[in-house]
């Protein structure tokens, strides 16, 4: 007899875990299936997936030493702190990086037991429908649920006439394991993933050029804040090039070379010691047999879903990456908890409005709500409040007064309708804009609520404050 | 004939440069004057008070410095960065503060020139009132305004039987400008003060030793976060002392004697090189005159006011440290907006239950709202939320899991009664639970707002789930 369940969670990445940690809360029996290559010290896939393995955590484990790095390299001297030529141990950095890694996922395994999930090794598969529910081949065996959560994430887009072998040729898993700092390194792809890994060897030494198909850097983004980013990077040494259209790229005996056509239409030739192939990432249905239960795929190849997840087939549900919406660990999160809450008839909800974006590069880029360039699009009249960080006494405390806050206000009824961010620590400064909207804050509230001094808190205290013309501090 | 203006301003710190510029923004011609010690280049006094010249701003340019100095020594090894042994040059990283401090406070002078603000060079000190209103005697003339606006600040509380020379025994003023590590170095008071300083001097290879005359260790803070602070501190080798009475004190050949009395009623005595004496401070009214115009003082020396800064005579308000309430900076600011508009007819407004409260050790602390001590003590039944910044992925990222958040809510309403946390970047984190309280969330209400990952606002998003018992990540 199958193993029987009340809801089977295909996807152990943040989508899934958190869907499945919710639903047991909720007081159902709960099994989650799992089959990503990175395995654990037992052999056993590890839960939390691109998000935990190859992706977020990771990168910010990088990030985070790479930018002490170069801090000992550019700030020290003129602070007074002397240390000599710092030297990176990459495997070191690797090392440290993994630990964070394995502590985080058997952390997840933790919680599972903790809230008594059931982690099952395999790979999800429908079969069909038995008497006891939807079913689903994970491994070897069929497991029989009530209620199926699709969460099986995304991966990199490759381009067809580039192979990937995460040596020379990286996405974002061999990205994350590249073994010395590469004099030369080339990224294909100027989005989340292309900076990050860029910012990471540029500060370890290796010369980065970045080439980007779109004429416009960081599309999504304020082109403001796009605009800033842009000049920072440059000026830090990523050699961005814009409107590009890559031709062959072959791997040689020295490393790798591109060829590329530039934005004036020059051919262009690039030699790297290893490429990053960052152009996206599609959703990821690989032997789910999503059609044997009538679950359909869009155009694009995302499950597709409505605004509260469901599929269409009564039972089952699917979140996160592989469908609609910002690939981001967050709002798969929030997803996973609707949908569990859904189930259990409570009022599950996710508000796509207020999900924050977040880019970890040195100044860290983020934002909730509208840029100006959709409010103009969609004809809204609204205000402008921008206040840069150099009028921040904590972030000239910290030699760090890069960028900028803006935040965009209807122009009749004052109501907050983006607030974007470059700058320190702007992924935490970006909390107190997204519970500012989600109560449906006027910029003069924000502007009248206290902020701790001297913090970069404040700046979004100005930013308020300027969106009626009344900074106190610029 | 005297100068004459409409709103004159006595005093140039957070308080007094804020509601000048608010006045001046409102329409007033406005005056403000200052006469403290510390010459700009010009040898003009310099605008900012306590709070950008000798308290938070140079503190925390040194909390920066020595923290990165304590990083190179001790977390660069685990994530592979090699360095020499550091070294610091203790006039070197002085004279980076003292760049931080004059842009600061040059910045300000900008301010009031943008916004039209006078600034008067000399001592405000009451006369009487005229017929275009009250007279100050600053510096050498006589100014007349229609209202006036008391914002003196506080001084460093010194004790009768230990005097300040600010070279061997300093306040914060020679705490700030110490010019080499001590190899001991004495801090007698355990506040935000001591603890900021004394942090510094660890960091960069002094003994500290801290005698604190209170049994309880940062009894203003809720006792969760004190303990683990304490625990912390004493960990990185702060040597606290609690429950001290503290004896004579000598300036020796060498350095500074100190005799005190263990919580065991001991005799002990303390050697140091250097002696800190942070044992709070108190309202500033030298010569201030108050008494020739009415204005009454407390038994304990503050300016007599109601909440909404009044101080009982007609035209005169007064704000910030010179006030009861918390000296902090960020308050002092509220008040000065808040009598800006009082007096412009303006609904003028300062909500103190909502004044976060930081100290810039490493990790930070931070609060918000009543403490679980203080519920107690009220009576309140509420509801416990925490949660363990190792349960968080980015402190693991960034290697720094201390600590951790701690929501308390009622257990009626679920309102937020506070927030309070003990880590990393503590002090941003805070607003997040700042602009919740001020609109009177719930902790369901934070516990269903999207928090971006990998953040360490994450915490306070389980903390508030935590709450319901329902935290998705401990």
């Amino acid at each position: 007899m199958s193993k029987q369940f009340d809801v089977l969670v295909i996807g152990g990445g943040p989508g899934g875990y958190v869907a499945a940690i919710r639903a047991a809360q909720l007081g159902f029996s709960v099994a989650c299936c799992e089959s990503n290559p990175y395995a654990d010290p037992k052999g056993e896939p590890r839960l939390g997936g691109t998000c935990l393995n190859v992706g977020c955590i990771p990168s910010k484990a990088l990030l985070h030493t790479s930018h002490l790095f170069e801090e000992a390299g550019h700030s020290f001297a003129d602070q007074g702190i002397t240390v000599g030529t710092p030297k990176i141990d990459v495997a070191k950095m690797m090392g440290r990086k993994s630990g964070v890694v394995t502590q985080l996922t058997s952390g997840i395994k933790g919680l599972f037991k903790k809230n008594k999930v059931t982690q099952l090794n395999g790979h999800g598969s429908f079969v069909g429908q038995g008497a006891a529910g939807w079913q689903v081949k994970v491994g070897d065996e069929v497991v029989e649920a009530k209620q199926v959560i699709i969460a099986t994430g995304s991966k990199a887009r490759h381009l067809p006439t580039i192979p990937v072998d995460n040596k020379i040729v990286c996405d974002n898993i061999g990205a994350l394991e590249i073994d010395s700092v590469p004099k030369k390194l080339a990224i294909i792809g100027a989005g989340v993933i292309g900076l990050e890994m860029g910012s990471v060897w540029r500060r370890l030494g290796s010369e980065v050029t970045i080439l980007e198909a779109m004429p416009d850097f960081l599309a999504a983004a304020d082109q403001d804040v796009a605009k800033e980013a842009l000049k920072v990077f440059t000026k830090q040494g990523l050699n961005i090039n814009l409107g590009v259209k890559i031709g062959d790229v072959k791997v040689t005996k020295k490393g790798v070379s591109i060829a590329y056509t530039d934005k004036e239409g020059k051919a262009q030739k690039l030699d790297a010691d290893r490429l990053i192939v960052s152009v996206g990432r599609i959703p990821n249905t690989d032997g789910l047999n999503a059609d044997k239960v009538g679950v359909k795929l869009d155009e694009r190849g995302f499950v597709q879903v409505d605004g509260h997840c469901q599929t269409g087939v009564a039972g089952i549900w699917a979140v996160g990456d592989v469908v609609r919406g910002p690939m981001l660990a967050h709002k798969a999160m929030e997803e996973g908890v609707m949908v569990a809450e859904l189930m259990a008839g409570q009022a599950g909800h996710c508000n796509f409005d207020t999900v924050p974006w977040v880019i970890y590069t040195s100044p860290e880029i983020a934002w909730v709500g509208k840029t100006e360039q959709q409010l103009k699009a969609e004809g809204v009249a609204y205000k402008v409040g921008k206040i840069p960080f150099l009028a921040n006494g904590r972030a000239l405390g910290m030699g760090d007064p890069t960028g900028f806050v803006k935040m965009l206000a209807c122009a009749q009824t004052d109501r907050i309708l983006g607030v974007h961010i470059i700058g320190a620590n702007a992924s935490e400064l970006i909390s107190e804009g997204v519970v500012a909207m989600e109560f449906g804050a006027a910029s003069e509230d924000l502007a009248r609520i206290c902020h701790a001094h001297p913090t970069l808190s404040e700046a979004v205290h100005e930013a308020a404050l300027a969106c009626d013309k009344r900074p106190l501090h610029f």
